[in-house]
């Protein structure tokens, strides 16, 4: 759980890697943006070169809305291919589609290689200098005769929805309202219990099979038995399949993370329809996984056997998998050293389990211990408080026009906003939906809870739209 | 006029620095608070003692208002000395008074005594930098249980009025509403004319005199006549008396700049009563000035000898000052080298004038020649819309619970809100005011309009402190 700490964040960016239905191959153009590397200093006075991809099919000029995703921890490329939903909605908005890749992503890099060789040139790695880089970039985008009326609305999904909502509360004047799905605004500090999250994971385990959440949780005694042993630390590294054999005790921890990992990025994934990622997923995964969970009460082998074949489901759908990588976990491809480098400064998420109101082996959040990893790792100090300081923390009532979404079997509802706070700050709870659900391509295989969230986006999205211009034309 | 440009602002501090009615000593605490150096990135971890007061003498515990001085360009001291009104209002709202410091400003000095020595040392000199400090400071305010309920407002006159109003903008979490008293969070860019702020100066002196204004107007071409011979140099430092003679024709620019902020301070500092800075001011000091300048048709000697008398007022009213000083037009103790950084970086002003609707030579504004005197004295390029892509400029109507106060007479106004945006973004014009005259103690001769203002300023602190009171109880 230790490394989950520093690096389960990577995962929220699973959901939006799943492949959705293949489209015609959507046209998009892709521009540079100078923007300078430190918006709040002048002694750094460089500028890199942002990239973001924008789609005019659509678009109705002059005035039609422009959406736009802001990108997160990876590369936008990812998102534009994996957010459905914008190029669903393109034509009956009439709208202008851009996708702002986040700094330090991709290949928008501040110091080209050199960007994360040091902690001085990740300095500019920040929430506050990116949600900047789509302020003044959208300021950019509006400055033809023919954008300049056009209403801009934010849309993100997990750490992205964090930043279209932030978006919109910290720049009000560059969009007229955000979409923040699956966005977990509130996973700092104590706004919500540090447990949530991995109960949220075990619910999902619970629903999905008689004795499952009950086998995952036995599992962990057992293989710590496994692990007293080097004939059980060699059985354990044949049987799971590993890559590299498990050599210790010591790595009881990372195999352990790795398995916890595995669970909580099924919850993430736990689709209606089957969906790609590194392997194909089958539709509801995790009812497949608990297919092989049925009888938590076996002897220590007879259980762990039953986790490799569920755990197998995952990394192994298509049984062409030669053997299991106890070091990854989510698409090799992504960009996660970013983000472990932002939960180490301002994402400092608190997570813990208790062994008894979850499937997890007990763990309190401990914050120096994560502190001085950080400081092992990157040389700083995580600001834990920071966000919260910053972006209001549960009091942003004074905010409008914010959607929240979120999927009952995500984890990160966990730190999400459920409840709606005012009458344009507005929840939406997707049913059976997992991570940024709602931001996926239509399905036919959608439950009638996402079909219903993404009609309440657009009739929002068009309600903004219709009020910015009416404010434009001063009725 | 090239050094108004750079150093105009430090005349905002002018109003706050005039003596007010002299009280019985106000008591309050000076305390420190550890703030970090930079909020914005991780790589200086340092932290610095910013400097504020606190003053709970009338604190209504638990629970009463917290009254929150966002300090700008100065020791925080002067501030608390000369802003009369918050420490008249404490009782009647059972308020906490305190009064923050803006960094690098005072005793609140980022690297002690190196802070102003390299621009690698400034680089966190800026408004957002400060609005952090003020946020975090009120979380810390707000920690303990008799001040958790609390509700917070920021008050502000001049810069501080913007901090004030951008505090509210920006920070909402942390203050349920903001007093922007002369605050020109709208003389960026091209949001209001560039000429307006001169304009402005120009009404006060022509409807304080006749010929006034134009005696001033007519005063440029004379001095040029006379800085054409070396008798005319000399003829002038004698009749002006001044310190230090001038010596070529290359003094003439300097020499004019000083005329005219000397006629901008006097705009800024025409209070309906006696009031001290440096010297002692007469009431309405522009209608004495105007005694002096009533004929407008004179030849160059007598029209300067003239001008010289109506400058005397402003510099040696009680008649004993030996010598005119041109390299100073304000409080010889006011930390001007900070805003004249914050000028060449953040807040690029644009001011011009055309000799034809104002009193003053034509000047343009030249943003290139401003930008390379900042690359001269500071080593840095300034971002003149940064501002506005920060702030919102002039779309900031989803803001709310600000009132902006500007005083007719004062040429700052110029770049304020001076009509109401919404039912919680007011303004308030004060007839016959000049620079943040809300801000000052009550005094007999106040007009009519400033007790209006402070009572319509009041009642909107009491009605924000009563909503959030009904937040609280879930009213």
């Amino acid at each position: 759980m230790a490394s989950l700490r520093l690096s389960g964040w990577s995962c929220l960016l699973l959901a939006c890697m799943l492949g959705s239905v293949v489209r015609s191959a959507p046209t998009y153009e892709t521009l540079y943006f100078d923007q300078k590397i430190d918006h709040f200093g002048f002694y750094e006075d460089s500028t890199f070169r942002q990239r973001y991809l924008v789609s005019d099919t659509h678009w109705r000029k002059p005035g039609g809305p422009i959406l736009f995703y802001t990108g997160n921890e990876g590369d936008i490329t990812l998102f534009s291919n994996n957010t459905g939903f914008m190029w669903d909605v393109a034509e009956e908005l009439g709208a202008m589609l851009v996708f702002a890749e986040h700094r330090y992503y991709g290949e928008s890099m501040p110091y080209g290689n050199l960007s994360y060789t040091d902690p001085k040139y990740l300095n500019y790695l920040t929430s506050e200098q990116a949600l900047a880089d789509f302020a003044v970039l959208i300021r950019f985008l509006k400055g033809s005769v023919e954008s300049k009326d056009s209403p801009v609305i934010a849309i993100g999904g997990s750490y992205g929805g964090m930043l279209a909502a932030w978006l919109r509360i910290k720049y009000p004047h560059a969009v007229v309202g955000a979409i923040a799905a699956s966005a977990p605004i509130w996973q700092f500090e104590d706004l919500v219990p540090c447990n949530l999250y991995y109960q949220t994971v075990t619910n999902d385990f619970e629903k999905s099979g008689t004795g499952c959440a009950e086998s995952i949780t036995k599992s962990w005694a057992a293989i710590n038995r496994m692990f007293k042993t080097d004939e059980g630390i060699g059985w354990l590294s044949r049987e799971f399949h590993l890559c590299s054999p498990l050599k210790c005790q010591d790595d009881a921890a990372a195999f352990k993370n790795w398995l916890s990992e595995t669970w909580v990025n099924l919850a993430m994934v736990d689709y209606p329809y089957p969906a790609n990622f590194l392997e194909p997923l089958p539709a509801w995964p995790i009812k497949e996984v608990c297919k092989h969970l049925r009888n938590p009460n076996l002897d220590d082998k007879k259980l762990l056997q039953n986790i490799f074949q569920a755990i197998n489901v995952y990394y192994n759908y298509t049984g062409i998998t030669p053997c299991l990588n106890t070091s990854q976990t989510a698409v090799g491809s992504l960009d996660d050293l970013g983000w472990s480098y932002q939960a180490c400064t301002e994402m400092v998420m608190p997570f813990c389990s208790d062994g008894v109101t979850d499937m997890f082996e007990p763990q309190a959040w401990n914050f120096e211990a994560f502190s001085d990893d950080c400081y092992k790792q990157w040389g700083i100090r995580p600001r834990p408080e920071w966000i919260t300081s910053m972006y209001g923390g549960k009091n942003i009532t004074t905010a409008s026009n914010i959607i929240f979404s979120n999927g009952d079997l995500d984890p990160w509802s966990a730190g999400g906003v459920k409840q709606s706070l005012s009458d344009s700050l507005i929840a939406i709870i997707i049913t059976d939906g997992a991570h940024h659900l709602d931001l996926r391509s239509n399905n036919a295989n959608d439950p009638k809870s996402v079909i219903e969230a993404r009609a309440m986006e657009v009739a929002y999205m068009k309600k903004w739209i219709k009020e910015h211009s009416q404010q434009v034309n001063g009725i």
